[in-house]
């Protein structure tokens, strides 16, 4: 199959599983390309994961950080969308398996980009307790969560049960966590400040647990030690060399200290997608695929695998989870397997392209280091929000995230601070339709968003 | 209590229950009182309910036509506002029951503005299959059913299946159901046209069922005939003098037709809050409290019901259940209240002015009797505009909703299409918190909303 034309056959298909930064990127690179694609992902939508925090801090609504997969792929004639779970993948036939679909789907190529789930260290029981962010499911109920405890607070005010209700502990110091962090510290004290008659939201105890020697690992030390700073200054108790070692319905136990919460985040290991699993490929520890240069699959030059849930090595280093690394993987697959079709030869391995580093810490920091440059403050602040804006795949996306970020800037006010509870699920699905998977809380077998680690 | 000044003693309490139109409106009025002013609603925001099909229908957020209570009534010094379900009232002891506050709360004046639930004319099993739209949850469960019946057909194009998977059955030809057949119709034909490969979404059959003889019985008939003639050129199957015999896990069963569909949705038919059985007071046949001319209960002139779950009876009928009625009863009863405290002589009975009546019937139509006037067409709609956008409690929503239907003008697209499962509850609820009671779907014994019937 290296070099179908098309003609008089019927085209190529190309099953890309995943509507992430990757397989988005993909798809978009495949749009010209002689074939049939078709894009598989559990939900209807693409989700823009680095502002998924601000969803579950009330900044900004579901609809500002997701898009609708078919709406942005509208433009491709040759590209199917549909929303189901892959269960599978048979190798020697060619076929993937999909729960809803009668049959399985036949492929000439694959490209999968299924991203991670959350790990828990082997204790997968945490979920229950210490949900993870990955899906706008994981946002929602997190804004949720976050909200409830204040308003728990404000109908009955005893003070020990505030101790607990007020506590929130984040699990993990990388850019999830710390900005997770600087926002909850932020909504309390500076949003909800004057909202509640009968307790101080400011006195919130906001913990951030990291087990490694400091936060933002991936960073420069020194632009790390400006971040914990920052959230020092707005109030995060910041805690390094502290590994979790409990965590149940009374909260967690940390470096033998009980801490009794009902709000706790993980934002801390992240493991592949069951992918290896489904291609009986290699894996590292983290259950990531092992890809070649070209992140094809060993044996398998028609499979590839792209984003978090590939370890493609580049300086004897697997490259991180981040999602410039999934986007650039995606158009490069993309790409290749174009090129591919229309008989050209094969491109230079992958080679990834270090845009930079970026994280937040509130509403008016933040931490960068690209293009040679590393700086903290409000210089990184601004690029970080121009960059998240044009990232945005949707232009009604951008206009709808500026405004609201304007409006928070100008009013200090959060406009999607509701608190939305699911309701019984029986009335919501059809009964006609086959069951589908519904992502569990924290955990999704087949996510197809790309993490940060 | 009739006069008291405050002087000396604290401040009288008045509880309002309920965040809906009558609610906010009588909490406002009472802004300036010389008085200690609780708030209590289930959730923990306002829901501009005559917006809630087009959140059902992807055209808006819920972040557009939802606003956080405490942020509406945030410059309001002498009102709390708590999140919580109130169970019951005891008239003899003037406490109000609430679920997960340990104590009764005292009160010296109550406004119980708790809305109305879904009537399933006895059926309450058809709740399952036939949910109402009263909150956000519902919206979003809508939101979700609708898209995926879509997403369904993508998935598995078979002919048989897509018939009932995609047969849309409204029951109840009031304003709601007349605008949700509307939008749907224009949703599956106009938005979605050009999305899906597989099948046809303008193949989808979208009946309009009401028992009356005609749709919109609170309208003039040449309106009403106009709305019918529309939603027919729409595509929308409208059967009048049609009764609904059975809804349950097939379809329906209508005038002894059965229609198989998953897609059941309940717009008709409303009963009245537990307040009248809180207060045991005399009810109506729908279950709303009887209140005297100034919206007290009688024997208790302390205690007020305004809003779709009050009965006043005026020119010997009973006003509708509209949220004009609401907001002018509950600013009414507010200014009562307030005047009351201050000592001065009460005012004159409540008189409702009736603004007019306006529903719509896709992007471009709607039909309005106001000041005189009866229209159908482009203007009623740009009327309707305007007036929902001036209700709308937000200044940032008005500006949110107003570039949303702008957007959706210019380039026909939709963009709150999102399918947002809900999570797994565990844990997005603390166990530390007492466990609230939360909307099953569609029956909301403590709605707080204003419906329309």
């Amino acid at each position: 199959m290296d070099s179908t034309s098309g003609t008089g056959a019927s085209p190529p298909r190309i099953i890309i599983v995943g509507g992430g930064f990757g397989g988005i990127a993909a798809a978009r690179a495949l749009r010209k390309a002689p074939a049939r694609v078709l894009l598989i992902d559990r939900t209807n939508h693409h989700v823009f994961q680095p502002l998924l925090y601000q969803v579950a801090t009330s900044i900004l609504a579901p609809e500002h950080v997701a898009a609708p997969i078919r709406h942005v792929l509208l433009g491709q004639g040759n590209t199917t969308v549909i929303q189901a779970a892959v269960t599978g993948v048979d190798v020697e036939k060619k076929v993937c398996l999909v729960d809803g679909v009668p049959l399985p789907l036949p492929y000439d190529y694959l490209v999968l980009a299924t991203g991670v789930q959350h790990s828990y260290f082997g204790h997968d029981e945490y979920a229950e307790y210490a949900p993870g962010l990955k899906t706008l499911t994981d946002a929602v109920q997190f804004r949720n969560k976050i909200l409830g405890a204040f308003e728990a607070c404000e109908r009955t005010p005893v003070p020990r049960d505030h101790f607990e209700l007020l506590t929130f502990v984040i699990v993990g110091g990388g850019p999830t966590g710390v900005e997770l962090a600087g926002a909850i510290a932020e909504l309390a004290r500076q949003t909800l400040a004057a909202e509640f008659r009968r307790f101080d939201p400011a006195s919130l105890k906001l913990i951030l647990v990291e087990a490694g020697p400091r936060i933002l690992p991936s960073f420069d030390e020194a632009l790390a030690a400006a971040a914990t700073a920052k959230l020092t200054k707005l109030g995060v108790d910041v805690r390094t060399g502290a590994r979790v070692e409990k965590v149940d319905a009374e909260g967690v136990l940390v470096q033998g200290e009980r801490i009794r919460t009902g709000n706790v985040f993980w934002a801390a290991g992240v493991k592949g997608s069951p992918a290896a699993h489904w291609l009986g490929a290699d894996a590292d520890r983290a259950g990531r695929v092992k890809v070649l240069a070209d992140c094809s699959v060993p044996a398998h030059p028609e499979i590839f695998v792209v984003g978090d849930t590939a370890c493609l090595e580049e300086g004897g280093k697997p490259l991180p989870g981040v999602a410039q690394v999934a986007i650039q993987q995606g158009r490069y697959v993309g790409r290749l397997i174009a090129g591919r079709l229309k008989g050209k030869p094969a491109p230079p391995p992958f080679k990834y392209l270090n845009k930079g580093n970026l994280a937040t810490v509130g509403r008016n920091f933040a931490v960068m280091e690209a293009f040679g440059i590393r700086t903290a403050g409000l210089f990184a602040k601004l690029v970080w929000a121009f960059v998240h804006i044009q990232f945005l795949v949707l232009t009604s996306s951008r206009i709808g995230t500026l405004y609201r970020w304007s409006w928070k800037v100008l009013t200090r006010q959060r406009l999607a601070r509701l608190i939305i509870e699911p309701g019984s699920t029986r009335g919501a699905r059809s009964p006609l339709v086959p069951d589908q998977q519904h992502a569990v809380n924290g955990v999704d077998p087949t996510s197809t968003t790309t993490a940060r680690s």
